[in-house]
Order: C-alpha cells, then sequence, then structure tokens
C-alpha cells in the first residue's frame, strides 16, 4: 500500500490519512510530490485523477483519492481498529463533523494555510475566519464533553485525523481559544504520529 | 426517522439523502425549511448544529448531518441494500467520487446553482466551471465504461445521488455534453426517485 502526499510543510489534505496510518501502526510506502512545482500537476495527475493528493495507492494498484474516502476504506480494511467510533451514534456524529470539516471551513483554510513550521500570531484571523474557529471550538466542546476525552471520541480515531491540520493552524497562527480548546490541541500535537508528522515537515525546511 | 431539507427547489445537498431514501423505498417523515427566509437559520439550528440542511434525525433522537455523513449511516444501517458497490475496489472508487462532489466543484456549484424549474441554457458557463463540467464528465464516462453502466457502478446507488444534482443543472444550463453523459443525465432524470423530487420542485412553484 502507497500513499502519496504533498509537502509535510502545507498539505493538510495529506496529514489526514498519514497521521491515521502511522497512528495505528499500519505500515504504508509514501511517496512525496512537492507541491507548486512546474511538475506538481503532472506528477499528481500519473496516479490521482482528481489532480490532487492525498491519494492512496492499494496493492491491487487502484487509486482511492479525498482524504475522507481514503480513511474510510482504511477504517474499512482494519476494523480490529476503532477507527470510527464503535458506537453507531457515536459513530454517525463522528462522520457527520469529519465531513463538516471534509467540505467546510473555507475561510480558515484560505486565510490561516496550514504552514507548519511558521509561527505568525494574529495574522489571518478574519470574520470569516474566526466564525469558523467558533463552530470548530462548538464542535470539540462538545464531542469532548460528551466521550470524556482525551480526544473527541474517546481515543484517537479518524475524527481527530480530520482537524489534525487545523491543529496545526491554530499552533501557527494563535487565536484566541478555550481552555479545553487548547489542551485537546496540545493533546492532538503531541500525539506521536502527529510529531512525526511535524517533524517531517522541519527536516523539509533545512 | 426524519430528513430535514431544504426547498426542493434549490436545496442540492437535501436531494442527495432524499432520493437515495426514496429510491430504496426506506419510509422516512419529511421535514421542509424553507431557505432565505428571516428564520431560516433558527429553524434549522433547531435541528442541525452546523446551522445547514439536510439533516437526519434518527428514531433514537441523533442529529446526523453533512449529506455524504448522513448517505454513510444509511447505508450502514441498511446492508441488505448495495447503496455502495458490493465489490471493495469499486466501493473505493464510489467514495473517491462521491466525496470530491461533496468536497469540490464549488466554480459549477456557484455559476451554475440548482434551480430545478429554471430554464436558462447557456448561462454560468465560467471557464472554471466549464473545467468542473470537464472533470465530472471525465468521472461519469470512467464509471459507466468499467461498470457497463446503466448507473455510475452498474444498478443505482450513493454515487449517482451524490451527482444527481449535477445533472439537475445540466438540464437547466443545458452545457454542451458528451452524448454519454447526456444518455447519462437522462437515465438520472427518469428515475422514479428523482422524477419525484422534481415533481416536489414543480409544486414549490405553484
Ligand atoms: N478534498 C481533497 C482536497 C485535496 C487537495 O486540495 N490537495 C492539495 C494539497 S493539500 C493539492 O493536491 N494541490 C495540488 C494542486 O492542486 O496542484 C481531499 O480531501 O483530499
Ligand atoms: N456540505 C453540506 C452542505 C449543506 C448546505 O450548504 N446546505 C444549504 C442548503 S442546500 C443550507 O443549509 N443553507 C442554509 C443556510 O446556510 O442558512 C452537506 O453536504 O450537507
Amino acid at each position: 500500500m502507497k500513499l502519496v502526499i504533498g509537502d509535510k510543510f502545507n498539505s493538510s489534505w495529506s496529514m489526514r490519512p498519514w497521521v491515521l496510518l502511522k497512528h495505528f501502526g499500519i505500515p504504508f510506502d509514501e511517496t512525496l510530490i512537492r507541491l507548486g512545482q512546474p511538475d506538481t500537476k503532472s506528477k499528481i495527475l500519473d496516479v490521482s485523477p482528481s489532480g490532487k493528493v492525498p491519494c492512496l495507492i492499494t496493492d491491487a494498484g487502484d487509486s482511492v483519492w479525498e482524504s475522507l474516502a481514503i480513511v474510510e476504506t482504511i477504517a474499512e480494511q482494519h476494523p480490529e481498529h476503532a477507527m470510527w467510533p464503535r458506537d453507531a451514534a457515536a459513530r454517525a456524529r463522528a462522520r457527520s463533523i469529519s465531513a463538516e470539516m471534509h467540505a467546510g471551513f473555507a475561510d480558515l483554510r484560505q486565510n490561516m494555510p496550514m504552514e507548519i513550521t511558521t509561527h505568525a500570531p494574529g495574522t489571518g484571523a478574519t470574520p470569516g475566519a474566526l466564525a469558523n474557529i467558533a463552530r470548530i471550538e462548538a464542535i470539540w466542546a462538545e464531542c469532548l464533553a460528551a466521550s470524556g476525552g482525551p480526544f473527541l471520541f474517546g481515543e484517537f480515531g479518524i475524527a481527530d485525523a480530520m482537524f489534525a491540520p487545523v491543529v496545526m493552524r491554530f499552533n501557527t497562527y494563535a487565536p484566541e481559544l478555550s481552555a479545553t480548546s487548547l489542551e485537546y490541541a496540545k493533546r492532538v500535537t503531541a500525539l506521536p504520529a502527529v510529531a512525526a508528522w511535524i517533524e517531517g515537515a522541519r527536516e523539509e525546511a533545512r
């Protein structure tokens, strides 16, 4: 199994399935395509019909693209891991917030792009981005209260992986956050799989 | 089970789970919230924490929001129906194109909004919208060739439901399309569940 990703510095979508696979100890090969180069598009199109990364290449040679489709496919292949919550109602809620992340929060994504090694507190805090942040804080607070933490649905899973790049943005732009959000962000940042991605981004910068 | 939707005339996201449930004969109650009214937002927020429709209320009273999360949840509850393809590789591809629709094609969505009873050939054909259409045509052509049709993965399923609002747009704005796309669009339009949604949109206009 091979995961094709973009730069660890800023490929927020790539981070999601990568962190999920690492966290659950699922072995995979990794191919990194540098974004923003003259040949980026053609390199991506060689593997991913949407022209975007991430893209998973299965052992049978099939391409699976879109972060959410990739994580659903991985979850299905590994029923031994509770990547989605085992409880049906919690699973439906986890899917709702993951899909909301997948399709939404455009203002946050545009104004506070993931740039892991950048430190730029206060930048990008447009009204739209702040509204997105308020909604994300509400999601986190509700999930953590319902599950008791430490992650959104108890143990780390797909929903946390979907929001991990948001945590990276919060680390970079440092918007005002509730104590609950700050502590959750700290736990996500410290997770070994997330720390490994961050270290990868640091190495790219060297 | 209750599905909360927006107007049939233009709530493209609502159309997806509604058509899926109808097509598979799964009984559900329907609540329609008129969009664009002064009290729209508060009415939606009463049931859907994202402030958006569609929203599914399960028999246990839980809210499931985001069209893609709703259809995944319905598929899981009804393993007797092949809403996703039974073959794992086809299923992964169906999830990829459904997620691509869920998160993408912003230009098409913006410039050719779903307005079922409108007839406006030629409108909205911006370069971005046309590029989206080219990608959609490529998806359809590849899926139909691989499955043999009549729908994207053989029989009608979630992937077709996800693209049904695109078919509505094509009916309204009539962009230039391949014969393959036109015939697929015709089959989707004629599907009883889709025809019932269209009829609902016509009734709203009366
Ligand atoms: N909705 C997609 C988004 C993927 C995406 O936008 N990927 C960016 C990098 S993070 C990309 O491939 N950009 C390269 C390009 O557009 O040339 C997903 O969930 O995977
Ligand atoms: N990504 C969401 C999109 C939902 C969405 O944008 N719904 C629109 C109607 S089609 C809405 O609720 N608009 C009402 C509002 O924003 O006040 C989904 O897949 O369900």
